[in-house]
């Protein structure tokens, strides 16, 4: 049993690195060339494999698709709940929701432009599953929302449209912060929060048009 | 010469409505199928032409997306230098140009789409073009939050990474919503400007991790 076990993970834990560090030289082909302009023969050629190895761990483009989409969602889906186990308050919850968004312009460059833009292309049996995880990430904004309104540091706010303005602008990132190209994502995550939280009128109320 | 300038606009006018009205064809069509799925035939098909008359408007697919293209943003560009013209405040200037992004997902549905994620798609004598005119668009956000603060009415923000959080919140609604479904453009406008004018903080500064 113990044998078993061990041979186990010798087998697969290499394997699902190998097939995570092949995602990532695919996702940083599909952001610069594009996901359709991209072939299997270039993904193996960037990632050092021949083309047969590279069918070893992957099928299909799609394959490769999907597992950029759900290794993306899980590890900051992840990243929340570890959060909510150790009991964060609201603040702590929205910030650090916002900041796994905002850093994986500088940890997974090119995965988000390819988890946004090429949702579609999933073939059809992974799509609902990548659909219901994106729903599960903005319900835990609407969730940390909810928990600042009880809180009483929040004000209370329309929770569905501010969950999907906030999710918006992190979002939004992948279009315009690259790895050591002026801001860092630090910097936008102090800059994104001050926005969310305090807003840009200098006295609520006053501006409405 | 009279009659050289009737005809000309004669000949001109038609044919300038029979691009856009292809256009918005082609646009529903690359939003529902994908740009790279729908073919020239598809898009003959559904705007009921055959295709050498498509032809005649349009050499290729790519020239019907650079149409998508300049057509959605010379359009909210016009908006935005009327408002200019008429010597505006920076709360009218910077609700008009919210509404203005997210009032095209009930006016040009698709095109948003397509202009946000075909960019890399367009011929290289077309993109410089198109990024030129985007980058007018957040400068116009840009201008009117410094505005903004010169008349007194909006906190000193960090006025580029403000700007992008507002793009993107704003943008990001073509991912979310659909022309009769849930809420109007104008209530999204609403709860939007409402973040962004007040933030979620119930009290300024209160809300810092």
């Amino acid at each position: 049993m113990a044998k078993t076990e061990h041979s186990e993970v010798h087998r697969t834990e290499p394997a699902v690195n190998k097939r995570r560090e092949i995602a990532d030289v695919a996702a940083e082909l599909f952001d610069a060339l594009g996901y359709h302009s991209t072939s299997m023969d270039g993904i193996a050629e960037r990632a050092g494999l021949r083309k047969p190895t590279l069918y070893h761990y992957f099928r299909s483009k799609d394959e490769i698709l999907f597992e950029i989409h759900s290794g993306m969602i899980e590890s900051i889906l992840g990243l929340h709940d570890q959060r909510l186990e150790s009991g964060v308050n609201s603040i702590e919850a929205l910030r650090g929701l916002m900041e796994d968004v905002i850093n994986l312009m500088e940890n997974h460059p090119g995965h988000l432009r390819i988890f946004l833009e090429h949702h579609r292309e999933l073939p059809d049996r992974y799509k609902e599953e990548i659909r219901a995880q994106r729903d599960k990430f903005r319900q835990n904004i609407v969730s940390a929302l909810e928990q600042g309104v009880e809180e009483g540091v929040f004000r209370d706010v329309d929770v569905e449209m501010t969950a999907l303005a906030i999710l918006g602008m992190c979002n939004w990132t992948y279009q315009w912060l690259r790895p050591g190209s002026g801001r860092s994502a630090a910097e936008v995550a102090d800059a994104f929060w001050d926005f969310a939280m305090n807003g840009v009128a200098l006295q609520p109320n006053l501006a409405r048009p």
